[in-house]
C-alpha cells in the first residue's frame, strides 16, 4: 500500500463534469490499494474573478482581507471534489489549509510553510477517507489564513507529501510531463522518464514552466518523489527525485527558453572597485530581480556592465540606473527587449567538457550570434536574439541527440503566442 | 458611545456598488461615535450558485460538504465588505464564525449556537476597528465548519448581539420596518414603531417573513434589543423588545397571512381514546411540520381531524395518513390546498376581551367564510378560502383601526405573485 499525494490544478476542476472525471481518478487509485490525498486548485478563473471583485471595492486591498477572499476559491473546489468521491461511493473529507495544520509566517498574499501538521489527514486516511486538501493557503501562528502565492497549491502538496512521508507526490496538469523541450516549439521533443531535483530546478529558472520552483526545491530538500503527469491520460508522466549516483547521467537533459526578459547594458561606467556593487546593491534595494550579469574587460579605464531583468521590472531598472549613472559618472543604459534566454541543461554536464564549446558552436553555424554567456556546473544559458529563440532551440536539440523519431503533432506556437506565454509567466 | 451590531443581508451586498454604499454607511455610524460590529450575508444568490454546484457533482451532498461549500459565500461577502471599509479610510477587519469563536452542535446544515466568544470581536473593537463577521456560519466543538440554516445571519447578529452586550442589533433589509399587514396586499399598512417580542413572534411564526423566528427567540431570551431597518433609507425603522408593563399595549398590532400551508381532514376516525396521539405521533415521527390542529365533536362514535401543514410536506402527510387510517379504520384522507390562514396579533388582546368575536364578524359581514380556528394569549388565527385573503386582510385592517391616512404607492401584489411568495417563504 502507497500513500501518494496528488495534486490537481484549476484547469483539471474547471467545470462539474471535471470534477468529476478527477473524482473517478481518485476512486481507481483508492480501490487499487492506496491511501490518497488530492490537494486542489480553484475551479478555472475563480482566483481572478474573486481579485476582480476586490479591485472593485478597492484600488489597494490589504493583504490580509485578500487572503480571506481568495482562499474561499480553493474551498470551493475541495468541497465539491469530496461530493463528487462520495457519489461514487467512497468515504472522503475535504480540510482547509487551516484544518490540516499547514503553518505560514505572517506575510499575507505570499507565504511561506514554516510547518505542516498534518494529523487530522494521518486520522482520516486511518478511516479509510479519500483526504481533500485546499491548495494554495495555510494559517499563521496568530490565526490569521494566509496564502503562499500564485501556485502556491504545487508546494502544498509537496509540503503535505513531506510531512506524510508520503511515497509520491503526484503532480496533475494539462500536459503529460516534463519534455527535453516545449514539443510546441520543437516538435521532435521527448518525453522524459526522470529527472533529478537540480535538473528540474535549472529548467524551472531557465523558462521551462512545467513546475513551480519553489515546489521543486522543497520536494528536493525533503527528498520528496513528484511525478509530472496528465489528468487526462494514463501516461507514467515524469518522476523527478534525487540523481541516481550509480548511474551515467544524460549529458543534456533538456533545452528551456525564456522570452520574458530584457538586456539592460550600463555603457562607459568608470572602472573603479566597488562599481558592481553599488549597481545591484541600489536594484536590489528597489527589488527588481536580476539574472544574468556580465561585465566586459575594462578598457581606457571604462567598462560595460550588462544583465538581463524580466520585462515588467524594466520601469524600475530605468528608474534605479538613471541615479546610478548620475552617480558614477556612466555614459548610457540602453534597454534591449527583443532578447531571450536559451539553456541547457544537464547534470551529465558536470562530467563532460566541451559541451559549452559545442553549444556555441552549433549556434554559430546555424547564423546565431551570442549576445551574453553565463554558466553552473550544470547548466549553459546564452542570450541570443528573440526572432531566432525558435532556431537556437530546434538546433540544439539535434545537436545534442535529444530529437524523437516521433513528430509532436499539436499545433506549434507561433512568435506572437510565445511573446504572450511569456508575459503570462512572469 | 454605543455597541452596535448590524446585520446586512444578500440584497444589500449583492454587487460591489452595494457593498461600497454600506460601508459608507457602517463609516458614518462609526464615526458618530460607535463601535461597530456588521454582519454579512452572501452576495446575491451566491448561495444558491453553490447548491446548484453541489447538485451536479453529488445529488444527495453530504452535509459536512455542503457546509464546507456554501460557508464561503459569507467569506467572500465579508473580505470585500472589510475592503471597502479600508477604501474609504477607516480600519476594519472580517472573521470567520469559526474565528470568532460561533461554537455549534454538529448537526450540518441546520445547527443551533451553543455559545459565543466574541473575544477577537472585542479585542479588534478596542483596536478602534469595524469588525465585519460572516453570518451563518459557526464551528463545532470537534473544529468542523457548520451552517446555521437559511436565514441564520439574523441570528449570528443577535447571537453576537447578545455576547457582546450590545445596546442594539440592526438588521437592515429592503424592507424599513415591520407593518400592520404587508403593504403590497394592505396599501393602508402602518409602519410600527416599536413591538413586543411576543408579537414579532406571532408575527412571524404567521407569515410575516421579516425576521426569522429563531433569531426573535434568540433575542427575548437574551433581552436583546432588534431594529428592523432598511439599507436604503435613513428612516429609523422598528424597534423590537421587551414589552414595557407601564404601558398600555394596542390592542392589535399586526395582521399576518400565509398561504404556504394546505388543509388536511382525516374523515370518520372512531372516538376512542388516544387517536390524536396515533395521528400526530406517526406524523411527528416523520418530520412533517404540523401548525393548527382541530378535531370536530364526535358524532355516533365518528368524529373528524384537521390541521394544517406547508404544502411541501403533504405527499409525506399522504403517505403516514394513508397508513394511519388503515389502522384506525377511519373513512378518508382528504387535502385541500386553496386555503389560507390570516392572523391578528396583539399583546392587548389578553387584556381586551371579544377581540376574537370582533374578528369573526368582520369577516362574516364581508361574506368570508371561517374553516378553521385557532388562538393564543395574543393571537387569533382563521383558516380560509385562499382567493379571500387580500379582502380578509383588508377588511379586518380596517377593522381594528390600522389604517394609515397614507397609502401605499408600490405595486399590489396579485395572487400569483402571493402563491409565489409563499412558496419561497418556505
Amino acid at each position: 500500500m502507497a500513500l501518494i499525494v496528488t495534486k490537481f490544478g484549476g484547469t483539471s476542476v474547471a467545470t462539474p463534469e471535471r470534477i468529476k472525471q478527477v473524482a473517478a481518478r481518485l476512486v481507481k487509485m483508492k480501490r487499487e490499494g492506496n491511501q490518497v490525498v488530492a490537494v486542489v486548485s480553484a475551479m478555472g478563473k475563480t482566483t481572478d474573478d474573486l481579485i476582480k471583485l476586490a479591485k472593485q471595492v478597492n484600488d489597494n486591498p490589504p493583504g490580509r482581507e485578500m487572503d480571506m477572499l481568495v482562499s474561499t476559491g480553493e474551498r470551493i473546489s475541495m468541497a465539491l471534489m469530496a461530493m463528487a468521491i462520495e457519489a461514487i461511493g467512497e468515504h472522503a473529507v475535504s480540510f482547509t489549509g487551516s484544518q490540516v495544520g499547514i503553518i505560514t509566517d505572517e506575510v499575507h498574499t505570499k507565504a511561506k510553510i514554516r510547518e505542516v501538521n498534518g494529523e487530522r489527514v494521518r486520522r482520516a486516511l486511518r478511516e479509510d477517507k479519500i483526504v481533500v486538501v485546499a491548495g494554495f493557503q495555510g494559517v499563521s501562528r496568530s490565526r490569521e489564513i494566509t496564502t503562499l502565492g500564485r501556485g502556491g497549491s504545487d508546494t502544498t502538496a509537496v509540503a503535505l507529501a513531506a510531512a506524510l512521508q508520503a511515497d509520491e507526490c503526484m503532480i496533475f496538469s494539462d500536459v503529460d510531463g516534463v519534455y527535453t523541450c516545449d514539443p510546441r516549439v520543437v516538435p521532435r521533443a521527448r518525453k522524459l522518464d526522470t529527472l533529478s531535483y537540480e535538473e528540474m530546478l535549472e529548467l524551472a529558472a531557465c523558462g521551462s514552466g512545467i513546475l513551480q520552483m519553489r515546489s521543486v526545491e522543497f520536494a528536493r530538500n525533503y527528498k520528496v518523489p513528484i511525478r509530472c503527469r496528465s489528468t487526462f491520460t494514463d501516461d507514467p508522466g515524469t518522476l523527478i527525485k534525487e540523481a541516481d549516483p550509480n548511474m551515467e547521467s544524460a549529458v543534456i537533459s533538456g533545452i528551456a527558453f525564456d522570452t520574458s526578459e530584457a538586456k539592460v547594458t550600463i555603457r562607459g561606467v568608470p572602472d573603479t572597485v566597488g562599481i558592481a556593487a553599488q549597481v545591484f546593491g541600489a536594484l536590489a534595494e528597489a527589488n527588481v530581480n536580476i539574472d544574468m550579469i556580465i561585465q566586459n574587460i575594462s578598457r581606457d579605464g571604462y567598462t560595460d556592465i550588462s544583465f538581463t531583468s524580466p520585462k515588467a521590472d524594466i520601469m524600475k531598472v530605468r528608474q534605479v540606473c538613471g541615479q546610478v549613472i548620475a552617480n558614477l559618472g556612466a555614459r548610457e543604459v540602453v534597454v534591449d527587449d527583443t532578447v531571450a534566454k536559451v539553456s541547457i541543461v544537464g547534470a551529465g554536464m558536470k562530467s563532460s567538457p566541451g559541451v559549452a564549446a559545442k553549444m556555441f558552436q552549433t549556434l554559430a553555424e546555424n547564423g546565431i550570434n551570442i549576445d551574453l554567456i553565463s554558466t553552473s556546473s550544470i547548466r549553459t544559458s546564452v542570450v541570443i536574439d528573440a526572432s531566432k529563440v525558435q532556431e537556437a532551440a530546434r538546433c540544439l536539440h539535434t545537436a545534442f541527440g535529444l530529437d524523437s523519431s516521433v513528430v509532436f503533432e499539436e499545433k506549434q506556437l507561433s512568435g506572437e503566442e510565445l511573446a504572450a506565454k511569456a508575459a503570462k509567466g512572469r
